[in-house]
């Protein structure tokens, strides 16, 4: 590198580092909203979280990184570049390129809006008050119209806005993949209803102490390898991981004094989320490279540890002991075979964070269809409580008994994240495809989650996958790891097989 | 004002508002290191809060900044203005000035290296690690006295440092002080120490549940008038206050299994503070004003309500009953008179913060009798746990065993806060005058505590002081309030009838 080029990859270095200090004080910001940031102090928030999400989007935007931007994109400094710096360069253009048209003010004005009606949403839910949500959803959603029409629309108007999360995902190829997911999962559900040998799960409905519940989970969390010196666990409303920085990765779960699962498995799934962003290659802190490289792809991850690991039979072959340690009670009648298939019972339900594997993917097809209903067909916002109960209704035979457990029951459209639902079934198909390769590359796979020794599972994972953080797009990882495109089949195959020994089909 | 001005306010009030919101995000920051941040994530947290500060910094020193305060400071412009924005107008202009000295690469510098020290000092406190701790403090130290430099030595260069806590304080003044309430106290200590009918505390040598102290704790905070809707309470090493904004105003206490008043008191002492934060008239909000004045006049709201409230007979004679509820196995042969005259005994102790009010002001003279030597004769930071031993022992007649309760019992210099200290004894002393102006205004004081009926005594406070927030200069506030000047007598008046009264001397 001559010295010019050397200088100014320096600055721009410099500049990233610069906002990814923004970005640790606005996720700082956000998650102690969410942990119990007194309520009088929403409205001086929101204007700092606004402030702060501004600047960096100025910067990300200025004229400066433009320039840096235009002089590092050309073939003779391409070619200098390593392949991690060249995507360093490619990725943060493309931020550029996406941001730069929408104005400041209007990025200022939403950033106010979102972190506001986040923070009141938990109110909203608890009190089923939709009315009072109606008009900040009605907002949001205006604005990211809005922002559609600034990025410029694609194929469709919410193409758009699944671009943002999973770069190759158009709502073409979406209903495809959803298309074969039904066709196959379908006569699944149905045979499971009518199966005649059922899981009994009459045992976890009992009172479980949360300090214990709490204890376990961390104990949990410990084994799956989620390093507590960079990270801590708290409780929220609604669960989640989020990356303070690369030293400093939390979740947050939920306790119900009057359910075992809940608070276990929520923390095994955010758990999974933690390994991915704990385990990123140190040489990319600093840059948009160090973090998971997409919404689908990160799912897969929460959703391996808390279901291909965490919901197998081999995993209570060796933990549930130490359950019933903690719940010698509750326990004390439970074989681990009657666990093993009370934990994986299938049942349709209200709320997606707590539905099985089978239906999960019901859930986040309702989701789809409303959001693009709304994106592409002009759905008013003060019909969605009916469509979303009706299609409750069609798709799983239950009706919510109000909005809080209905529409509003997740915080994502509150925060403005729509396209994002998809990635949630995305997780499961990539999840279920990973572990098809690994039981073929580690062919003492069950082995050792019998035996409790994660770590090369972990390893595993990390060499294949969380290393590269967003150094590698999800679908170069997919090809990578597995050597072939994403395949719904192998989801299909791993709950046809699992589900048919759980109920005995 | 003619439409220029109009301008130029509104451009200077967004200036300051833009600097709220960066003291908001750095408050946070803060606040989440010691509130459990993880230890792996402070590297680059270090680097968010340095990155933020000097943009702060910047903001305030900026060009801009000083060509609103040059034409907002001329007479025709002030004439225009209301009492309040002409103090917002100086206000700004004095930390300008002040601050506008400092380059702001050594004040990025300094920012990382005391947010990096405070987060490893509770390590090297639990681990009596002065070793470990010597090069930091040596490197803030030898930082500071670059900046006494800059901002320019006043009558000495410990002068510059108290200056900064309050503005008109020197160290001639506080040498005459302390010499007046030492002449004073001494001789009250030595009776204490020779009295014949002594307090027993011996019930205190017992477990009390950290649970039942945090929901009492929590029940004496609302019942001095804390507003948890625009607060919090966690648990930290250290206790302490910090305004997220006005709305978010939290404070930390530290639970021990084996000591039923330390978190108490601690949580009245930082409730006070919080009180004075969550009173300042609202149309100060996102000004430098919307604070207390100084931290002698802050101090003197803590002790107000930790001491001259929460040490009283009537606060006792109102709340023992509660407290003997949550504890009734070891307060059951207590009675008010006892439990009053033990939490009220006086014995030389090694930790500042759980010394009698006696005591405490020995505490604060040593740390300010070191800190004279450190900035004014040359005192070497290897020799600061000798000098600290000796100090103890000659003064307080104790030695600690360690460094952890002895040099490093305190955040304060690992976050670079010299000329701190004395503020806590200026606390004692603002306090006591208030509290006799109190009496005189309020003649039904003793008797409203003694009915719990605090809410006209936080009134009182909030009229004559919380509301003005730093509109008013400490001396103007004591002067307006008292009708006179700091005056130690009143402190030493009020302990020595309180501490003969509970002596029987």
């Amino acid at each position: 590198m001559d010295q010019k080029t050397t200088e100014i990859w320096e600055q721009f270095r410099d500049l990233l580092r610069k906002m990814t200090s923004y970005g640790e004080a606005l996720a700082l910001l956000h998650w102690d909203l969410r942990t119990g940031a007194p309520k009088n102090g929403a409205e001086a928030r929101a204007a700092t979280i606004g402030m702060l999400a501004t600047e960096n989007f100025k910067l990300q935007t200025s004229e400066e990184m433009g320039v840096y931007l235009s002089y590092l994109n050309r073939p003779e400094v391409l070619a200098e570049l390593n392949e991690t710096d060249r995507r360093l360069v490619s990725t943060v253009q493309e931020e550029y390129d996406y941001n730069v048209k929408i104005p400041p003010q209007k990025f200022q004005e939403y950033t106010e809006l979102v972190s506001h009606a986040e923070t009141l949403w938990t109110d909203f839910k608890r009190n089923s008050d939709y009315a009072g949500f109606e008009p900040y959803l009605t907002k949001i959603v205006e604005k990211t119209q809005e922002f559609i029409d600034y990025w410029g629309p694609k194929a469709t108007r919410y193409d758009t806005l699944l671009h943002m999360y999973e770069p190759e995902l158009t709502v073409e190829k979406l209903d495809q993949v959803f298309g074969r997911l039904r066709d196959r999962l379908v006569p699944l559900v149905q045979q499971i209803a009518e199966a005649s040998d059922r899981p009994d799960a009459s045992f976890l409905d009992n009172t479980f102490d949360i300090a214990k519940q709490h204890k376990f989970s961390l104990d949990m969390l410990k084994e799956i390898g989620y390093d507590l010196d960079g990270g801590r666990v708290d409780e929220t409303e609604h669960p989640f991981e989020t990356t303070i920085n690369p030293g400093d990765v939390r979740i947050t779960t939920h306790y119900y004094e009057d359910d075992l699962t809940s608070a276990l498995f929520s923390s095994l799934h955010e758990g999974g989320h933690a390994l991915y962003e704990q385990n990123v290659d140190s040489k990319l802190n600093g840059t948009p490279l160090s973090q998971g490289t997409s919404m689908g792809i990160h799912e897969s991850q929460s959703r391996f540890w808390e279901n291909f690991i965490g919901r197998s039979r081999e995993f209570w072959n060796r933990y549930y002991g130490e359950l019933q340690q903690h719940f010698p009670e509750q326990l004390k009648d439970v074989s681990v075979d009657q666990f093993y298939r009370a934990i994986n019972r299938v049942e349709s339900s209200l709320i997606r964070i707590e539905a099985d594997e089978l239906t999960y993917n019901l859930h986040v097809i309702i989701r789809y269809e409303i959001e693009k209903m709304i994106f592409n067909e002009g759905l008013a916002v003060s019909d969605l409580p009916k469509v979303w109960n009706e299609k409750y209704q069609s798709y799983l035979g239950v009706t919510p008994s109000n909005d809080g457990e209905g529409v509003l029951q997740d915080v994502h459209w509150s925060g403005g994240s729509f396209g994002y639902f998809p990635s949630y079934a995305l997780g499961n198909m990539y999840a279920a495809q990973f572990a098809h390769t690994i039981r073929k590359e580690l062919p003492e796979f069950d082995s050792l989650i019998a035996a409790g020794n994660l770590g090369p599972i972990k390893d595993w994972l990390t060499d294949k996958i969380y290393k590269y953080g967003k150094s590698l797009k999800p679908a170069e990882i997919i090809k990578q790891v597995t050597g072939e495109d994403l395949n719904p089949d192998y989801l299909a195959d791993y709950l046809e097989q699992k589900y048919k020994e759980v109920y005995k089909l």
